[in-house]
């Protein structure tokens, strides 16, 4: 039976005009080190459809073509997010951060056609553009040294001339929802980026799931500052949330070091920020050194990474800030899960809670996978790969895997759910905690094995400087652990014995490793984090040392 | 360009999952005038698979079937809330207040299969079965006079009976999220009742949206007291609003007096509400006679009809209650818009839009139609006729229209929107203001002057009892106001000329009436309202001592 509903496709441009018209005087101030840029939620939608019809009539664009964003935070980053998609165009996040070649390699695999970028930026693209196979046109948005550019194949073009003059309303079409918005590559530490294609429908869903108090609960009463990169995840959703729910927005545009980001908290008082935890820590330290009056701040998101408990307890206790902790990735667009405690707790009941990686919003559905391929109970104890689905999560990548070492099943299962590569426990309550990735756990008899537990528990001896355990294959378990140990100097008479004694009060005795190796030092990769790839090759090729216990 | 993102449907049994997973512990109060029910969310979806598995198992409902409710705001409507659409069939709420043969009528244009019913309400149906033509099954959900039921033709079973050892959980189905999930009826003044087939797709975003800050705002810290029934227009949406984000529910039942409401309040400490302003007129005068604890109660909402501004002064000032005014209609699923002012004002400035219908959530799109058609300006002074659109609004009726008297194009535009048959203006920020019925609007000279306007004002004047303005046909102006007017017993010598006087200052020159009569008493509807078709046949009967004034 049919409904007799409108049929009205959830698209970016009724985001866009809903904002500028309902929330017409929302306010979007960028920070640019002098006197700030300030204009309302009105003025960016007209500004937005003069850009749309910059790149229709002077540029070419057209519907499906891709443009990219080099670009920070801020007024005209906003303008580019809502008038790309909405004119049935694919909105390229590039994100700049990113080694030069890898740049270059997405945007030649996404064959961008016109890349906007922030005339600061112009030293990171410019040595790329020989490079660059399919971008026609180069957009340079405020100052910057564009002599860089001389004699670049690309037209180049200034963003406030392309809009000057041009009709400060477009009529925008009436796509699929389930058409490209926008994209963003994953930076994976394996094989090549892999681009992730949000739709219409997918953002949509997003942004009112956001705006409800079981994520962010975004209000047209609070002022946003979004630290988190418009060129990652589409800044968590925010930019398209805020003109959804009216919050006025603070740009931080290039200015993300501790002392700026104190001082435009200070001065234009935010209500709200988001952001990764080592920005929070770098804040925290700031504010120790050269105090500033950050109290408009009520409450911050931290995602990214697992923000330290220390950390949220000294935002709380000094600046009386609350911090909650939540979990996503480029694949969920990326609100996976949030650490809201249940209601009618304490905060010291609360506490357990809020250090977790949060419970599940309506549209994010999750199941753990055990190593038999099994579904494991929400009993906070058994572990499984963390699998999602939803509206808003990848299931797929842009033209296939992103490269030989990437098998589609690796990342999806066959009915359609996203490996997230995560390992972890739910609670009966739905309390997601994330403890190790899949690459790390040891798959021993049915049961897994977190490598990451074993390695902190004995670096809590006194005698282990660090301690790397790895999985080894085993015949009668498919995998063991093996612990590789490096001690500390001048340490003398710890015996593998007296290690494993150690662990054995410490975790499930099945869990104990039989293998043994004391090592020089533990090989890590360019970023510092231990690199398991080379302790697994030299254990196969006899290259360790390894003592077997009984 | 297509999106690489999964394609999951908006289903209410992943409403219904999230619910009684994530918000397991939150919890459902029936009100009983004894010991209240008590169940969690898990209880209730639980008991919600049993019942689908006896709707399909034991009395043959597959996916279109119509599962009609007779039934007040209890956790066994709630179950069947989510029961009948999660299993693919279509729950249709029945009004208990329509009259005996409207009732008989809509279950038969509905083609209802089964009716569950409240047995307090068996008096109201057992009278109808005899002429109900495709109802097979009727289910009596508590106690009640089964007697009543006594050779009826369809097979009565108890609902307990029917839910008892069936399993607690059910494979709901993938459903396409367009396919109907809910239907209620309007009753329109005139014709037929017509028929508002819900979609997943419209129950899900509709509940997104309520469950923000610009609309309701729900949280699970929150109790939730639906007075607003679910069989008109899904309870505004709170029960299936309520199972996404958490809050804990209080269902009044049949105990909708003010005294019980007054005393629900205190003992279970609600601290939100929704309903009509009758009965929050009732619960004032309540309070004031017999003094309750209603301190738990931060915020209501107040629609169905506009609220009188002494209301909403009332329960701020005596009970620190805080009353948002909002707009819909049975055809609006009913979401159209919330009278939240803008940020930043003090209350004096926040208090004239909040005595508005107020401003439009984002997915519902406005505009004001002229009399001749044309889109009228957001100037807070243009008058048109409100259309709006959306994905949960309707764009027909359920099997064409209702009756005879309706035309498709009286009620719904060639591109789709929906005429709602309300003449208001809106302000350039957003905010509604309903002044008139569209056909009780008089259409002159290409604008449009409110009869209910120009009665009240006349209604003002000392010697004035009543007054009905009503359109008559005129050569030159298309049509003009007639003016007829009740006066004050012992009432003499007051004559036209001065009535015109007295109007002059208070609306536009070009509004004021040419022609008058003066009538006994103004005809009224069965339910007191102004009957105006009387007047404006008598009018063309000539049967009216009309004057025409220069």
């Amino acid at each position: 039976m049919l409904s007799t509903m409108q049929d009205v496709p959830l698209l970016v441009s009724r985001i866009l005009r809903h904002g500028m018209t309902i929330h017409a005087k929302s306010r979007v101030v960028t920070w640019t080190g002098a006197e700030p840029q300030r204009r309302t939620y009105a003025e960016t939608g007209e500004r937005t459809a003069q850009l749309a019809a910059a790149l229709r009539d002077e540029l070419g664009v057209t519907e499906g073509d891709r443009v990219a964003t080099l670009m920070w935070n801020n007024g005209e980053h906003l303008e580019a997010y809502f008038a790309i998609p909405s004119m049935g165009a694919v909105l390229h996040t590039l994100n700049l951060r990113l080694p030069p070649e890898q740049l270059a390699w997405i945007i030649n695999h996404a064959e961008d056609k016109v890349i906007l970028v922030n005339g600061s930026l112009l030293p990171l693209l410019a040595p790329l553009l020989p490079g660059l196979k399919t971008v026609r046109h180069i957009v340079v948005v405020g100052p910057g040294d564009t002599s860089l550019l001389d004699g670049a194949e690309p037209a180049v073009h200034s963003y406030e001339d392309l809009l000057q003059g041009r009709p400060t309303d477009y009529d925008w079409p009436e796509l699929d929802e389930r058409s490209a918005a926008a994209m963003c590559y994953t930076s994976g530490t394996t094989g090549d980026p892999k681009g992730v294609v949000y739709s219409h429908r997918s953002i949509f869903l997003h942004c009112l799931q956001v705006n409800t108090a079981e994520s962010m609960g975004l209000t047209d009463e609070d002022t946003c500052l979004p630290v988190v990169p418009m060129f990652h995840v589409n800044a968590w959703g925010l930019p398209h949330s805020a003109f959804m729910c009216g919050i006025n927005l603070l740009m931080p545009d290039r200015f993300l070091q501790p002392a700026p980001l104190a001082e435009m908290i200070e001065a234009e008082r935010p209500t709200y920020a988001a952001a990764v935890p080592t920005i929070w820590q770098g804040l925290l330290a700031e504010l120790e050194a050269n105090p500033r009056d950050v109290s408009s701040l009520q409450s911050v998101t931290i995602g990214g990474s697992a923000c330290p408990p220390a950390l949220m307890k000294a935002f709380e206790e000094r600046h009386g800030i609350k911090v909650v902790q939540a979990w996503g990735m480029t694949e969920t667009s990326p609100l996976g899960s949030v650490a809201h405690p249940p209601s009618g707790l304490t905060p010291d009941e609360a506490w357990p809670y809020r250090i977790t990686q949060g419970r599940f919003p309506c549209l994010v559905e999750a199941r753990l996978i055990g190593p038999d391929g099994d579904v494991k109970p929400w009993d906070g104890t058994s572990a499984g790969e963390l699998e999602v689905r939803g509206p808003w999560i990848a299931g797929a990548y842009y033209g296939g895997p992103g490269g030989a070492e990437l098998r589609p099943e690796d990342k999806f299962s066959p009915d359609g759910w996203l490996r997230t590569g995560d390992v972890g426990v739910i609670t009966p309550d739905g309390y997601l905690t994330l403890t190790d990735r899949a690459k790390d756990v040891i798959k021993s008899g049915g049961e897994w094995i977190s490598s990451v537990e074993l390695e902190n528990q004995l670096m809590g001896h006194p005698a282990v400087a660090e301690a790397a355990v790895v999985a080894v294959p085993d015949e009668k378990w498919g995998e063991r652990p093996l612990a590789t140990v490096v001690l500390k100097e001048g340490t003398t008479g710890v015996g593998y014995q007296e290690l494993r004694e150690f662990l054995s009060g410490r975790v499930a005795r099945w869990q104990l490793p039989e293998r043994w190796a004391l090592i020089e030092s533990v090989p890590k990769t360019s970023v510092g984090k231990f690199d398991k790839k080379v302790l697994r090759r030299q254990y196969a090729e006899g290259a360790l040392d390894v003592t077997l216990l009984d």
